[in-house]
């Protein structure tokens, strides 16, 4: 006997049907003696009806006034469930972030999740009464509705799944797990069974949009073994009650994954835009005179290159932002060039960037320039490159995104056989 | 100065365009200088579509995960209208009834209010700040979400209004006030300024559906003044400043009616049936023995007439229905034959229930005699009276409907001059 928390995300919920189809998920758990704890976030569209309901009401609303509303998506799909769950014979109740309580920070509206009371919830384990959780959602201390803001239902469940001990964390969603890399531009991808947070971390804020980065690093924070799975997979096929190893990926410390490869996936970004300052001076301060600018214009920025000046007097900045704020970056930067003395702003729309990850880096030479090779072999012009411990991105042009990606995949032997 | 409760039901809210609406007919109460706390429906049919989900998750539902679905259609409203009032400058937050707390009885999905803690609304309005509450719930003594049943706003705005000790409870409607009758069946009804709690208790009761008849009671109670009036209204109109005589209708406790009529309006209830039970047993206990399953069965008898046996040992009962519970009715009365030891059972559905009303009945004698003699020139038959101190109802063929009430309407004196 486990104790499991089970997370549906929109699309899963997005009818009664499908609500049906998620009962049948828990009911498999609960029949297989667990104890159970769902987080649900709103039907399908709810949340975009509700924000596009506040943002008519008013551009600029009170954050608190947006929680009360928004966080009703969350609120109905956990009475619906906990009623289909009930007319299935499962014992089960709703609970709101309140109710717990759920407790944030006073960020209405991208609120962080403090303390979790669980022993409500708990306690009626015993009973074997299914806790059903309206995710995003939490009481602020002003005593007021907080969400977390969009995607927030993730970190609900891992977070509520620390409080609870629970033995894992099943994020159910419209994927069937991790991949190697996007099977939409590589076919050969193949899904991973086990990955390390670290590695997944680095997955999620590069691109791949399977789990919210603060859901993960949360899991890291906390060792939640947390398991990515098909809320479209047949509830009742039955390597569905292989409970060990059903069908997904498991985010775990890497310590639990015994052949740990030297890379993991392949992932990309594509939309990035590169600004190069020529001749900017090369003394203290600099740096923090252009990226303070842009930091506070809100401009987010990526990858940034500073070569060794030759002179000693001028040096080139190179550095990547979303393509979406390249204008507002280039406008900030001519706003500030007084401070910063640069010669000449020169910027590149339509760009990608593609990032080689792996655990396995850390102890393993000759990655970066396994990938280098290859891309000379294409061949792609590499425009820029960091470096961490466990990942390497590399900035090219689009056009060569999906074959860049596919000739990654294989070299570093990630291909399905 | 003085303190208002504002309540605003489903078409008043529909969209955002109407919620602007509404929030000029609160900034006009504010700007003249009053406390204003506001109580706001479900946006017109979600909540229908709430209670559909519901009854699609299963036909029998928990009554408090209903009360946490249904609940969120008035929450949504609340900080929508939080967050137009702040952009037109008017400081103003939402309230959920857990947050007040408005606290009931344990009886989800048809609570009733018990204490209402009005000290925080209260001490805001200190700081101008108006109080923008969900109606139509509370919580119940499980700290779980309870609402009043349909169309509790009403009785969350007048109950609101008792706790803070408003001078009024303006409940702004699709209708701008009580009619003498229905307007659209006589022309020549009358909005009447004012109303007492009792004849409007009997009005709404006799299907004038402008209040909730709890809410009605509830008024009656707490001398809660309440006044009916159009959301429609142009907020801005000259006539709507005038605080003490604004368009609508006042219901309020009959000594503030300096000039009380005799009559003060006719109202009508379609769809009524007849049920006749021939040669009943004339001995105690047969009245419960026939009425006792009909109401164990949800059917709702009204009027009931019983003659005086001339043998003294079978008499006749008659009674009223909903024409929709006439079937039920008679199969339970069928049932039970072998208990009640009645000859036969003589239906019929297709009449009307009309009735005079006026507290000044009880002052003024041959009230009824006037109107069946007006009923007698049409002529119209009447199958059955039942008449109460402030109220005489008579029971006819529906098709005379109309007729019967335009002639009684006019010669009380009712008619528009």
């Amino acid at each position: 006997m486990a104790r499991l928390v089970l997370k549906f995300g929109g699309t899963s919920v997005a009818d009664i049907d499908r609500i049906r189809n998620v009962a049948r998920h828990v009911k498999r758990e609960v029949d297989a003696g667990h104890d159970v704890a769902v987080v649900v976030s709103a039907m399908a569209g709810k949340t975009n009806e509700l924000v596009g309901w506040c943002r008519e009401a008013s551009p600029l609303h009170d954050a608190r006034e947006y929680d009360a509303v928004v966080a009703s998506g969350e609120q109905v799909t956990a009475g619906l469930l906990a009623i289909v769950l009930q007319a299935m014979g499962v014992n089960a109740r709703s609970w709101l972030g309140w109710q717990i309580p759920l407790k944030t920070d006073d960020a209405h509206g991208v609120a962080r999740i403090g303390d979790i009371d669980g022993s409500d919830i708990i306690r009626r384990f015993e009973e074997k009464q299914v806790a059903v959780v309206a995710g995003f959602q939490g009481i602020a201390p002003d005593n007021r509705i907080a969400t977390l803001g969009r995607g927030g239902s993730d970190t609900s469940a891992v977070a509520l799944a620390a409080a609870l001990q629970a033995d894992r964390c099943d994020i159910y969603t419209d994927v069937d797990g991790v991949y190697t890399t996007d099977p939409r531009i590589a076919p050969k991808a193949r899904r991973m069974n086990k990955i390390a947070f670290e590695e997944m971390l680095e997955m999620a804020s590069l691109g791949a949009k399977v789990l919210q980065v603060r859901s993960v690093e949360l899991a890291m924070v906390h060792k939640v073994r947390t398991f990515v799975r098909s809320s479209f997979d047949d509830p009742d096929a039955p390597e569905m009650s292989d409970f060990d190893n059903p069908p997904g990926t498991l985010i775990c410390d890497e310590e639990e994954i015994v052949e740990q490869e030297v890379v993991s996936g392949i992932a990309y970004s594509k939309d990035e835009a590169q600004i190069s300052l020529r001749r900017v001076a090369d003394r203290p301060g600099v740096a923090a005179a252009i990226f303070g600018p842009l930091a506070d214009a809100g401009v987010n920025v990526d990858m940034i290159v500073q070569n060794i000046s030759e002179s000693g007097e001028a040096t080139d900045m190179t550095f990547t932002v979303p393509s979406a704020d390249l204008a507002k970056a280039v406008d900030v930067l001519e706003k500030t060039k007084a401070e910063t003395g640069y010669d000449a702003i020169q910027s590149e729309a339509g760009l990608t960037k593609v990032s080689v990850i792996g655990i396995g880096m850390r102890s393993h030479t000759g990655v970066a320039a396994t990938a280098f090779k290859e891309l000379a072999k294409i061949p792609v012009n590499i425009r820029a490159i960091t470096t961490s411990e466990i990942k390497i991105s590399i900035l090219i042009d689009s056009d060569f995104t999906e074959l860049a990606v596919r000739r990654l995949h294989s070299v570093y032997g990630l291909d399905k056989v």
